[in-house]
């Protein structure tokens, strides 16, 4: 119960609108004083309606509420859905007596699609008595599509308290932000210093999972803080913030759509980070990587090809690669690994890959799942 | 029968030599002149032992024969992978009486395994007489991996015969060559014409198909032309050659693995050809778009998704899409098309996706697959 609590000042509500089934697709997330804020959003240039209004809400560093539909992503929707986007937050803001250029709108769902304007704005009157203290969870699961469990997390840091909630399983590979993912603190933390820490804690996070390589439309994420705890320690803020968002990362690689095993990719001794992180992404979008995994097929050769198309030089002689404990590769040359073992340790649902590339001291850490049958059933059949 | 006889001076012949079951898996490409020669080879930086010795030996632009085996790749094999190559095609240049270095060898199938070299060289001794004229779609058996089909063509141009055949089906995203392909002609070209030729037909062929976005680390076209049937025109010849490729290219992705349609993606209007090039891979290789396809699941969403991720600026309010002749987007905007009809034109088992950019002259066409639970099924279990 306590962890499904907001941070002071903080309030929440979840409906069921009927937006395209009887499940939660709708939640307003609502600070009763304003909130230094900071967002980054996808650079899909098809960006959604409500990313176009949510960077021009976002620009003087200030929120009050995230408003935000599931199953639905207003997008491709030409000048319609930004109209959609401006009625659905105007009544919002009329029914909480806040401005509505203090709100961040998201939507996340099928694209192409006009929104249903009207089975939203219908939900919204009266929704003021229903906001409540506890409603993290419930905002959770308001915001999910194809996602199979709620994603949230809850953290004190002294007398401060840090939330945050995040969707995503499929569209997933986050250019500078992730599908939806929405924080909360009572800390007292300047719009600027809370845009920095931001920054590096997505960069390390939520920038370095893929599903499927392909990046949503509609990725946003957004911090408010409004300070109603007083001051914290930036330094343990940011910490305790970037845990959290590797944590939610991993639960979004884990739930990855058709997703049965977590893949984490490591990567050292590249000659740089960004080098080390595109080898990583690479690693984890392979689809004959993925599916390896998914049959624990020891075929660890695939891994080698990956890392030789590499764009930068690879020093081939110099290359390891190691499942959990179980090195197959060394110093550029096959080891007499017992791949029966290997087929053993990649029916567990959490796989470790290691690559070492002897270049240098440039390292990264990357997410990603298996490609199984069910990703293929339920990406054929998404909308009909 | 005629359709399997090889250009005149050209003789082959396949065997079973066991190497994984037991299929054909060894094929030897023989041409009595000494012929002028090109080649392309994958950009994979792990390439194959065979892809190193092949390249050493077209370097002064003739060959004599191609030497091929399928069900293992013979890479990530260290230093034995190359001694393993120079022991087989010194046994192949004994049994023919023709110089080492006048051999193209190959190799595909898995990586990491060593080359069981014991049964090739068991094989050669007595290959010279299996020698025969029509063995053009012996020998595109004889390389098949994944495949289901044999991939070959002959056309003849004036009294001149051009024969080619390739393989591929998995790990298909060519960087400069593809899997395996092998163009013999009796015409009489010199080898920097040759090689200009094949560079042009392969940049709009080969280099233009993915199943899966893995470069391979085997990819070689190479070309042999021995001049016994005396000159052509050589633009007519880059013609045939290059719709030639092209079929074959339309094979490859019918072929990829577990594929059950066929996908052309067309674009125009970009701002150049390169641009064009990008966008046509980006489409074809989106998981979302292939299974939607697979699906037939009229979720045209996900190529404006694709479209919008391009690194290059894109004017979104000139861009239109269409599947067949049913255009689902137009100049920014969804038109009010259909989604049944477009679900029953994704039901056939050829699909054209035409994308105009408005924003220039660059245009490009690709091919690849849909995304089926049969490619999820082959890659869980390719080695195991």
């Amino acid at each position: 119960m306590e962890y499904t609590l907001l941070p002071k000042g903080f309030y929440s509500c979840a409906k069921k609108l009927g937006i395209k089934d009887n499940t939660p697709d709708f939640t307003v997330i609502y600070s009763e004083a304003r909130a230094a804020a900071a967002a980054m959003f996808t650079k899909n240039q098809f960006c959604g309606a409500p990313v176009t209004v949510g960077k021009e809400h976002i620009k003087d560093g200030f929120l009050q509420a995230f408003v935000i539909n599931s199953k639905n992503a207003n997008v491709a929707t030409g000048k319609q859905g930004i109209e959609d986007v401006h009625t659905i937050i105007s009544a919002v803001a009329d029914e909480l007596s806040i401005s509505s250029s203090d709100i961040l709108p998201s939507s996340t769902g099928v694209i192409g699609v006009p929104l249903p304007v009207k089975k939203i704005t219908e939900g919204i009157p009266g929704l003021k008595s229903e906001l409540k203290k506890d409603g993290l969870k419930d905002s959770a699961e308001a915001i999910m599509t194809t996602d199979t469990f709620a994603k949230y997390r809850s953290e004190t840091i002294g007398g401060v308290t840090l939330c945050a909630i995040a969707k995503g399983s499929g569209m997933i590979e986050p250019n500078m932000a992730t599908m939806l993912s929405y924080i909360m603190t009572d800390a007292q933390i300047e719009p600027e210093a809370l845009k920095a820490i931001l920054n590096r804690a997505v960069n390390v996070s939520f920038n370095m999972v893929s599903i499927d390589g392909d990046t949503s439309t509609s990725d946003t994420v957004a911090a408010m803080a409004n300070g109603l705890a007083g001051p914290v320690d930036l330094q343990k803020f940011e910490q305790v913030l970037t845990d959290m968002l590797i944590s939610l990362t991993k639960d979004l690689a884990r739930d990855g759509e058709g997703a049965t095993k977590l893949v984490e990719v490591q990567i050292t001794g590249a000659q740089n980070d960004e080098e080390a992180k595109v080898m990583a992404k690479s690693i984890i979008n392979s689809p004959l990587v993925k599916t390896a995994i998914f049959g624990a097929d020891p075929n660890w050769g695939r891994i080698i090809s990956t890392i030789g198309n590499a764009e930068y030089s690879i020093n081939v002689e110099k290359v390891s690669v190691s499942f959990g404990d179980i090195a197959v590769f060394s110093d550029g040359e096959p080891t007499d690994s017992n791949l029966e073992e290997l087929a053993n340790y990649l029916k567990g649902d959490e796989i470790t890959i290691s690559i070492s590339l002897g270049n240098g001291q440039g390292k990264a850490t990357g997410w990603g799942c298996d490609l199984s049958y069910d990703y293929v059933k339920i990406n054929g059949e998404y909308t009909t």
